[in-house]
């Protein structure tokens, strides 16, 4: 019997979870996992259900988006099987990356991966190793332009879902990110709000802190101030140095990106206003 | 407007979601916040939904629960307002009890202290200066059975719905936590199911394990054994003695019991065969 | 044997760990516990040695000062029974006032803390429940001199050894806790340097951290900018208000300060520049 | 000027700080990072100096066992740049091996890894894409004797200081790790004493802790029981089913190995009858 995962988010309303509990029953649903919320601040109600039926898809899709209509939502609904389109990009620091092919590899992320960019060709030969394209991207300041209408064709061509920058050093133009809003996930190697910034680590160091982390966010105008989807710390000490900093935060850096995207790939994450809800499993 | 609190265990079905959303739609009522699990091992399905409604509570109860008659489900429901009563006892370590005192006193824990019992007179003061009761009952070997019915007529006289064992160091007889299952949270100072039974603190140190920890769990005939609820720990090393061990241990066992205490106390907890499904908040 | 607790801080330079070897050999001494550090950015060295002599104190001292005479160190040496002497502050939240007092009292905490300051008079039962002297200082615009005045002479007459602010919400002048440098010890309720400033928990609410946390510092003349003694976090989630995450926060901060009050109160910290060095046990 | 590590054990006695202190001043050496610990159980004094020396290796090996000699002590002096040499095992579950691998590339692991050695052909391939050679040792019941004498031909071979069992899913025989004492380090999946024996994932679940872990031992004749060297955990909750578990498991066991074989590699752990000494950086 196959599974569908089911999102909506609209403004908060009477009615809305019995007409959804009422459309899964009639299209022979049975609820595997529920999950909603109301947020205080935003007034925003949203909610995810995962729920298995022997109808197919045209006609599950239907209900949902029947029942969902007069609440004037936004909703999702796909089979579970019908994975997440994720591009990867990176420049040259590997660590997040190879981590993101490796679980994909062993089955840990629900993503197809139809190709990694980059803007150097460090990461060619570990990328190609897991039988994924690599596209090779340079970007300066005169190629721009050009750069983000390749990555523009990439994102058409491969029908992607959301982008994920895994130590993409490059910014992008607020009209590239604007254009796909909550899909783009980038990892900052600090414990956001603190250190923003290049160098988080050797600012971290010399800020003495005795814990460090790192902040997996959507991308936004505001640098560094998008909406947090996950984050992690580590305890360190006076006796590390800022190089030891790196070097746990690489621990730190790839575990939560690898989190977030996972979140991500199982439509758990909704963004309300700068804030996110995540419907942890 | 009043909030309600509904909690609901049954054997899965089809339909239970539907008939409970109408029937809270019936009772206009706005959903706070809503979860429920069905549990592969033992078929349970669980439900916790917290809502308000303007309708009094005699009409709230009746409409849940006639949805949920058809299902064969055990039912709860309350307004939030009207707080779990709950019987500590505790021997002659106050860690514990002192902090639930504590958190209770500024609003951190739902529930009503009625009264505070002992087999020692230690803690008389403490639980006085919060304007507790505090009735010492004596345990012998050969007051045992009178013990047990003190804390019986305790029990029924206070309308206790559940007993917390802050470091009490009795055993309690079958017949007596038979009829109260689920309804007695005990903490247990080792992270199960290492280091059970005596001294656990002492066991860590002997197999010199790096991290130590804490189990709140439900009472049952096997010691050690009941449903776990809720767990912590905290990394020590070889510098620490068993002293410091249990130092540190008094920390991780107050948060604990206290999270469990507080899990309760919002019927967040439902017990499945010798497993807790907890709804966090 | 009685036991001593000798530290020491100076210029990095060739010999000093030799002389101290031989001195604390001189006077007998069974060293238990030993850690020292060369601090990179400061060129700071600083040690830390515990050591079992039958030797009595002032012999005991006398050799240890001349032999860290030529290197124009810094030194410290103290019988471990001879306690520090603590006062405390608070305003009106008595958590981290609670916690101490507790701990002291149960012998957690190795101080002696011969009186409690307040501006408010809300904590005197709490403080006088544990035969603890309660002071009440008020402080105004116009009174401000005098209250620092009062509250100098109370660190005279109680020979205090450094002061803890245990939510004490009055900003002390540049005068005073300059005339005692890292002997002032403050808790933030963020982890620093996220968050300064009011109201950190509505702070970290709206900009949706997944982790909030807690900072003991020596107070500085940059507000929240203090060289950092110790910090701990908790993971929290979308669905937590702003007054959950101050009822979690005030978990993180009484354990954060009494970890911080004890590392001091052990002379486990050692200021270099503007970071902190911590011989953790 | 080259970096020396100097570690050494012994019955703990009077002087030998102080004759070690000397010695190190003999070879003009500046001490970078110290340590040292009395075992109350066992009576053992150990300790670790890393100092810089412009002193060639022999006479810096002769004046620091010159100086221990007295004391009936066991030392190791090495260069810092002459590494540990280290074999690594696997069966067919790659992500430990993988993850060292990949730590070892790019230069957080500071040792040499002259060989992997597999009772599978599985990890030939990604042992190959690091130019590590791969040696494939079948182990049936009928063949076990070869295959130890195999492993025992390519540890003399390959001068290997210590083995990793990187998921190495053989017992190796008491013969063979008595060889090595202190020298086998094996990874657990569960959080030991937990959890024993086969398929800890399952039995945790089944137990519904609510918290899981991984543990580095050494391995001795005590299946499960080894002195622990590094243990980690992660929460889980009632909706993580058994194969949940062991994904998250995963990340725990990688970076728990990793962090005992660094330890290791630094000469940072000293075995204590059945516990470790870890002096951690």
């Amino acid at each position: 019997m196959p599974r569908y995962i089911f999102t909506l988010r609209c403004e908060d309303r009477a009615g809305i979870v019995l007409a959804i509990a009422r459309a899964i029953g009639e299209v022979g649903g049975n609820i595997v996992e529920s999950a909603q919320f109301s947020d205080p601040p935003t007034g925003l109600f949203c909610m995810r259900v995962s729920f298995d039926s022997s109808i197919e898809f045209p006609a599950v899709d239907g209900a949902l988006r029947a029942s969902s209509a007069p609440f004037g939502a936004l909703v999702g609904v796909r089979p579970e099987s019908r994975l997440r389109r994720t591009l990867v990009m990176v420049s040259k620091l590997d660590h997040c990356l190879a981590d993101l092919l490796y679980r994909w590899k062993i089955g840990e992320l629900p993503v197809e991966i139809p190709v990694v960019v980059s803007n150097h060709g460090d990461c060619a030969p570990l990328v190609e190793s897991y039988d994924v394209p690599f596209v090779h991207v340079p970007v300066t300041p005169s190629t721009k332009g050009r750069a983000e209408r390749a990555l523009r064709e990439l994102v058409a061509e491969h029908e992607v879902d959301f982008i994920v920058l895994a130590r993409y050093m490059q910014v992008l133009s607020p009209e590239f990110f604007e254009s796909m809003p909550d899909s783009i996930i980038n990892i900052h190697h600090s414990f956001l709000p603190g250190f923003k910034g290049a160098r988080p680590y050797h600012q971290a160091y010399e800020r003495g802190v005795k814990i460090i982390g790192a902040t997996a966010h959507y991308v936004t105008a505001d640098l560094d101030e998008g909406p947090i989807i996950e984050q992690s710390v580590n305890r360190v000490s006076h006796a590390q140095s800022a190089s030891d900093l790196v070097a746990i935060g690489r621990d730190i850096e790839r575990t939560v990106l690898a989190r977030a995207v996972r979140l991500q790939a199982e439509d758990r994450v909704v963004l309300a206003g700068n804030r996110t809800i995540v419907f942890s499993p």
